[in-house]
């Protein structure tokens, strides 16, 4: 079916959102389990009264959803939505776009004078963030059935309040949490859009584009072993000196992102005793890796640890890598992708191919289990988590548009059984 | 002449000074300035009052004197000494070893029926640790009149008490420690034994050395700014990563090191955000650059400055290079590191060629004036600054009777006037 939104309605709520939660680019107030937050999602709930035919509820994880009502013709449904909560000081649009775009989508559907093919559920995902309990994606893992209360009960917040108490004060129960995943029983699409949040459409002149998917993440802390020593009496064949070891394996970890296709960043090196006369005796080095695919991933895993290890050697120190976080990638549903990037181009925003997200979303979530895809709109600055954070309202525009169109597609899609399920 | 010292009473005073200060091998109290260090020096007063015909003084800047007058038939005289400060918990031979060996030498001339040829003079240079205030060379750097005293005022130790109050506390006026310098009118050789503190001789097997100079020493705070960035979200070739300048950096500096024959360090690279899901949008890389030949470490410098320069512009960053600190080469005496090298041979340790001293010693200072010369006793472990520090007895041994041989020597050079003095 073909869905043309009205742009101008989601940038006036965006708009409307941001000046009553934190002011216009004045960094928003909505963290997540807070005040702010409560207050965004009533502001929300107001916005969804408004439309004729929309019921609303919360499930057991603390996810606002709303359904519209498909015309029966069509079994399950299909979701929209994005995340309202915010890092604090954050941008206008980092999850509003896209939670905004979907309520213009649910408010045009039921606009339209007859009900769509197939039923329409908007979700707003709790904790998209992890801003205050360091722990992201916590409502859409829920729902996915990856989120083990164990994990996370001891999460505090910088007040020392726990991420279980945080959720209690909202009425939600982190070890009833689980129940969520019934959410997902008849999901048959999942379809978000968000601001990119990164410099690539930026640099190539586009304004938007469809995703193919969220890189798997690698994380590792590399401790280098050797011996501190006085940096003149010291000569140079006598050293052990693990900066000149994990400088090499930094530099060795770069060229394995530009030969994979992925990035691999080292974002800081750290030495003792740090004194300007002393060599290093030991280093760490902080070490992220992605890729779109998981064997490519694993193999810039491998050639990095290797990297390392032959580092180490070269400058006769030791070695230890430690993982501390892991992540799968979630390659988007390849119809819904294509019908996605032909959206853009029919919304002016031209032909290009996919790109993939670096940045986690509750899509990567989702993904794993309902066919999904994400549009971006382009962000420029190239930056997010920070109340500059802005894009050109071309792109904002057509990124709507096309959002719009896509979940037309979709609806169309799923009514044909022309879009499997995975699972 | 020749000069047979007893290295055995030499130990002997080290054991009982490490009793007396702190314990064998728990750690010097023989902080500059401090009761401990008071004590160690009225031991000291103690040993020489025992020794005939040993006059004392006290200079303007702190510095200990004791005059073994000389039979008259040559004018001015010759510096022994090294000092007795320590770091806090130090070894028991950084320092101490080469004055108890000085001691050790008045002592054996003093004992040897007829006075020497020239006047000889011991010293125990005040506060060359520079490890409570963080101003090395105190006593030595007055004496040679490179000691400012508005640029050590204001410095404090932990507990927030000044230098010149420290000195005031010994009842040495600061503003009156410049008188110090006529301390060196005629002085015709300064001759020092230290331990080496660092692992070149331990490595070659050799017990003992003459020394070349003490190094000239470079050191610069080097400033990359780039832009932070998402790790997720910055593709490789739109970074610009200070991290990755900042290393690039560091192994070119290392290069320059090894092919120029000095000692290159980069001792830490402290970047920002530090986040391991973040490109460090600035790092800042501690450099340390020491050369024995002032040309040498100067053209070090331009390379390592060109080499950051080279690595900000590869990586889209800036640069910017502050120094903190600079000190010129300290070459010492070719004649006396001729007659400290056969004497080390016919002490037992072997011909072995002169080796450059990578830290800086009081003879830094008072080889600039003054015909110079140290000699290393191997170390090892091959570390100082800490209770663990050690070296063989042999290589004490060796050490100390190669000392008192190239003092005799010294002397024998003096009388002869054939040691021209520097000024």
């Amino acid at each position: 079916m073909t869905l043309s939104v009205d742009a101008d309605r989601v940038l006036a709520d965006l708009h409307e959102l941001a000046a009553a939660s934190g002011g216009e680019h004045a960094g928003a107030k909505r963290l997540a389990w807070s005040e702010g937050w409560s207050a965004a999602r009533a502001w929300l709930l107001a916005r969804l009264a408004e439309i004729e035919g929309v019921s609303v509820d919360r499930d057991e994880a603390g996810n606002l959803w709303a359904e519209l009502p498909g015309d029966g013709s069509t079994d399950g449904f299909v979701i929209v939505g994005s995340h309202i909560d915010a890092v604090p000081s954050g941008g206008w649009l980092d999850g509003c776009l896209g939670l905004l775009a979907a309520l213009e989508v649910v408010r045009t559907l039921a606009g339209a004078g007859a009900p769509p093919a197939v039923t329409v559920r908007l979700v707003d995902w709790a904790d998209e963030e992890g801003a205050r309990f360091g722990r992201s994606l916590v409502g859409s893992s829920a729902v996915a059935g990856t989120l083990d209360p164990d994990d996370v009960r001891g999460l505090r917040d910088a007040q020392g309040t726990t991420l279980q108490d945080a959720m209690a004060s909202v009425d939600v129960d982190l070890d009833g949490a689980a129940a969520a995943t019934s959410r997902l029983d008849g999901a048959r699409a999942y379809l978000e859009l968000h601001i990119e949040q990164g410099p690539v459409l930026l640099d190539s002149g586009r304004l938007a584009s469809a995703v193919s998917g969220t890189f798997g993440d690698e994380r590792y802390l590399i401790a280098f072993s050797g011996q501190s020593a006085h940096a003149g009496s010291t000569p140079m064949h006598l050293r052990r000196d693990t900066l000149a070891a994990a400088a090499t394996a930094a530099l060795e970890i770069r060229e394995v992102g530009i030969r994979h296709g992925g990035v691999t960043t080292v974002g800081a090196i750290t030495s003792q005793p740090a004194v300007i006369t002393a060599i290093a005796g030991e280093s760490e080095l902080m070490l992220d890796l992605r890729h779109l695919d998981a064997e490519k991933l694993s193999t810039m895993l491998a050639e990095c640890l290797d990297a390392c290890e032959r580092a180490a050697a070269a400058f006769d120190c030791s070695v230890a890598p430690r993982r501390v976080f892991g992540a799968t990638p979630t390659p988007f549903h390849p119809k819904l992708i294509d019908i996605a990037r032909a959206a853009v181009d029919a919304a002016g925003g031209g032909d290009g191919p996919p790109i993939p997200s670096g940045p986690l979303h509750d899509a990567t979530e989702i993904g794993r289990l309902v066919p999904t895809v994400m549009l971006f709109a382009q962000s420029d600055p190239p930056i997010s988590h920070t109340e500059v954070e802005d894009s050109p309202t071309e792109a904002l525009r057509i990124a709507i548009a096309a959002y719009g169109a896509t979940v037309g597609e979709a609806i169309a899609l799923v009514a044909a059984g022309a879009l499997e399920p995975i699972r």
